[in-house]
């Protein structure tokens, strides 16, 4: 059966997709589904990604034991207990918890791919575990790029071709920017760090002085965590 | 002065920018945009872009010698004398004409960016004319790709990398869409039509039996008419 594989580039091009005949992979690579991989990995119970800040607050109210985390503009939100830095989702951090978890653009994207028919959060800390699972799926795969305020960005396109990379062996048709995506992996796949350092969101980055979250969120495979979306929660995938 | 050089990936993102602050080049390269550099060149006095096949239609009504040419979905429109094969804009039968002419995708795009300073059309057929005049204009440039219904697509893509292949030794910021525009150009630029034999446009016009358009198309610099627009026409640049 032939399959689609199509890369969104940004959640601004999410209505041209029928997104209910996909499987999503959400890729926001500085630092949403990084550290998501991470903490999902290092035995967070669940992520419940919620749009709003204010919907994050909400859950201090429920008196439960919830970790909560908020980023805005690269920076944790004021009042919060950490924001989407990976050092946050370590085991002795998140080992049973739950956290709640807003951010600028990865659960913004999410939230727009609700209808898909399942939801599942790549980076490069999982990308080969990742990838082998979307193999094994009969069907259509949309990977979608959370970019940076609905613009385009580099790092996300990168990851989606490197997926694009293992699974184009297999019986997909890949539009044009599952071509581009892939070609620009090809580009940078030798030194992604350097290759990246180039861009506007890595400078954004570097001068939020989180030069080693983004180190840390280049790594290949040290996850093999797959979180899925089930009802509210990303959880591991089992 | 430090100006910006951007790249508009499709019609549907531009929103996220503020058009009135550039110079917009539309980029349709299959074929409308390269199809009005050819006419223009050609000595067509003007071409009217419009939206609507309908709005063309209705120039039929005021009785003038005006060139009627309508395409949607690659196809010339029923009852119009051409659509945008370049080969309708030769000088014999564009001469001293004016042409209005709605496409699917290059004619949505320029009206999309009204608002900007100064729109310009851009094709291979005029990149080094084009790429010498915006050198010595002092603004910002937004290169908008017209895209396939405003999906992403690599020909017009590449060919804003082209350009910015040109103007990148100035003294421009480039956003991520441009850096990655560029990059696809350094990998397409020594067989561009080899290149994009494997895009889903290619494909979709090779069905059309359009193989002779695309190679015109991709024809570098055989024209220097840069087609700006004055009021509602498409003029020469004097």
């Amino acid at each position: 059966m032939t399959k689609n594989l199509n890369v969104c580039l940004t959640p601004a091009l999410l209505p041209l997709y029928n997104v209910e005949e996909y499987i999503v992979v959400v890729i926001d690579i500085f630092r949403a589904t990084s550290s998501i991989c991470y903490g999902i990995e290092n035995g967070a119970e669940a992520i419940i990604p919620v749009s709003q800040v204010e919907e994050c607050s909400a859950y201090r109210e429920k008196g439960l034991d919830y970790l909560l985390a908020a980023e805005r503009d690269g920076k944790v939100v004021d009042g919060f207990d950490f924001g989407n830095s990976p050092f946050s989702y370590t085991a002795e951090k998140v080992v049973g918890k739950t956290i709640v978890l807003t951010t600028t653009n990865g659960t913004h994207a999410l939230h727009l791919s609700l209808s898909a028919k399942r939801i599942v959060i790549g980076s490069f800390l999982n990308l080969t575990a990742l990838s082998n699972w979307l193999k094994t799926q009969h069907e259509n795969i949309l990977l979608v790029c959370a970019g940076w305020k609905n613009n385009f960005n580099l790092e996300d396109s990168l990851f989606a071709g490197a997926v694009i990379e293992q699974l184009k062996t297999e019986d997909f048709v890949l539009d044009d920017a599952a071509i581009a995506a892939n070609d620009l992996f090809q580009l940078g796949k030798d030194d992604i760090n350097l290759y990246l350092k180039k861009t506007s969101h890595g400078e954004r980055l570097k001068k939020l002085g989180i030069e080693k979250d983004i180190e840390f969120c280049l790594q290949v495979d040290i996850t093999t965590a797959i979180p899925v979306l089930e009802g509210e929660r990303l959880v591991r995938l089992v």
